[in-house]
């Protein structure tokens, strides 16, 4: 399935997307894509509900509505530093041991094409195309990496955005410059794990202003998905709803020599195969 | 008023403690002390309540009954590091120019009195007595650190567990050694500001199996809780029934020579002036 909510921010319609025109509306059988949604099994709930509909011919044109996030505000943002080898290499440090962990404020969500504002004080706003995961059911302490893909809802496009001056040079622990508002961007889709043939290898990519700045893959990545759920079920307990981002490949413009920070006016166009593309304006802060 | 929840953890009804014996029951007023709650102005919608019921006899007995963190699982728990002169030269850390940021884990958050769980692999593990802020409304780009007061509900005991291998010594970010399960409790009440006659002069101090190990006052914390709530308002948006750990005094075992660690067996008592006291068994790893 590729679910989706769309609507005003704060009252979106929980649908599943059939194609780029059409779309079955969920909004009378499930109250919302959150903690609750997972936790009580919704994904098997709604399967054959879409199914139905779809085959009866009970779908719906999509009319311009805004996208929001595909999923409501969840309990946590877990986020993985230089998860992709080319990546730490641009950012001059070396390939980490273990995963690294930070996190996101949960009020940073926002949808995929909503605006991006830039905080006030910013001198360093940068951009970060990512493969987020979606935990579908509670996990603690998963025996192995192999239990790992029953934990997972499925996987959604994120652009962790990121002010490097308030993470790197305002003393130390990286959340500080992760948090402001509208500082993740995700969606369109959230795409069921099983409409996924290999996650290992979706192309992704980044432009700003119409020039490309990331080209990467899932596949250079250090810690895959199924390494970073079972990794963080060790030390924490990942609620269902939750959202990780896995970490970015190179191209952010903290790697260019000189930097390239993002203005105002300007446009982030980002995708991964399979889980679709958004497009944020950067805005002035407020 | 000294706000409670008392109950089986997940069901905690939220009442207000008149003395030791007694309280008034909010459960048919009140859903819970949550974000909703705080965000449409509920301090001030129960304080008549709480008055009329206490000056009519409608109060009641302590009957034994388990007791919850004094607010509901918030958006966030964002902890400020190295807040006390003397405790970050207990760690051998410079005295931080500005605050330093980290977060926990929301679903860290227990009662006063509940057992905190030794993690699995754990070599480290540490206390931490601090003052707890609770975000009463939501703020973003206060004006003045004078305008703090405005947004803060009141002020509650945390003990900031922590795991010290898991913080340090598993590859950057604090985050990884502060988001266990049971990690944050918090409570007994949440002591809303107008009955704190000095929020900086309060003593605090936490035992260990019956030693007295940290003894500290907010007196001497370096950045105080309106500075810090001002400050996060520039990075994040802080929303109502959030909760902000400010810091520790000295004496966390990570500071003697040699360390100490917390061990299964083991029982954390720890108060703050006029805030009210905890009690936790530590127990092993599940």
């Amino acid at each position: 399935m590729y679910l989706m909510r769309i609507g005003p921010a704060g009252s979106e319609k929980p649908v599943a997307r059939i194609d780029d025109d059409s779309y079955v509306d969920l909004s009378d059988v499930v109250t919302d894509f959150n903690e609750a949604f997972f936790a009580s099994g919704g994904l098997a709930l709604i399967a054959p509900v879409v199914d139905a509909r779809r085959a009866s011919g009970d779908v719906r044109k999509f009319a311009g509505e805004r996208i929001g996030a595909p999923i409501a505000r969840p309990h946590q943002i877990l986020c993985i530093g230089l998860n992709y080898s080319d990546h730490a290499a641009e950012t001059g440090q070396a390939v980490p041991a273990e995963p690294i962990l930070f996190t996101k404020s949960p009020n940073t969500l926002i949808g995929p094409n909503d605006d991006v504002r830039i905080p006030r004080g910013a001198t360093k706003p940068d951009w970060e195309v990512e493969l987020g995961i979606v935990i579908g059911k509670r996990a603690s302490y998963l025996d192995s990496v192999e239990d790992a893909a029953d934990y997972i809802a499925g996987f959604t496009v994120v652009n962790d955005v990121s002010e490097r001056a308030f993470q790197l040079e305002r003393n130390g622990q990286w959340s500080k410059g992760k948090s402001s508002e509208t500082f993740n961007p995700a969606g369109p889709w959230l795409v069921t794990s099983d409409e996924i043939d290999n996650v290992h290898d979706l192309g992704m990519w980044l432009d700003v202003s119409g020039v490309r700045r990331q080209t990467g893959s899932t596949s250079t990545m250090i810690f895959d998905p199924f390494f970073i759920v079972h990794y963080l079920s060790q030390f924490l307990v990942l609620e269902p709803g939750d959202l990780i981002n896995t970490g970015t490949p190179p191209g952010v413009g903290m790697g260019f020599t000189p930097p390239i920070w993002l203005q105002a006016g300007d446009v982030m166009e980002l995708g991964i195969d399979g889980l679709g593309a958004q497009r944020q304006t950067v805005i002035a802060p407020r």
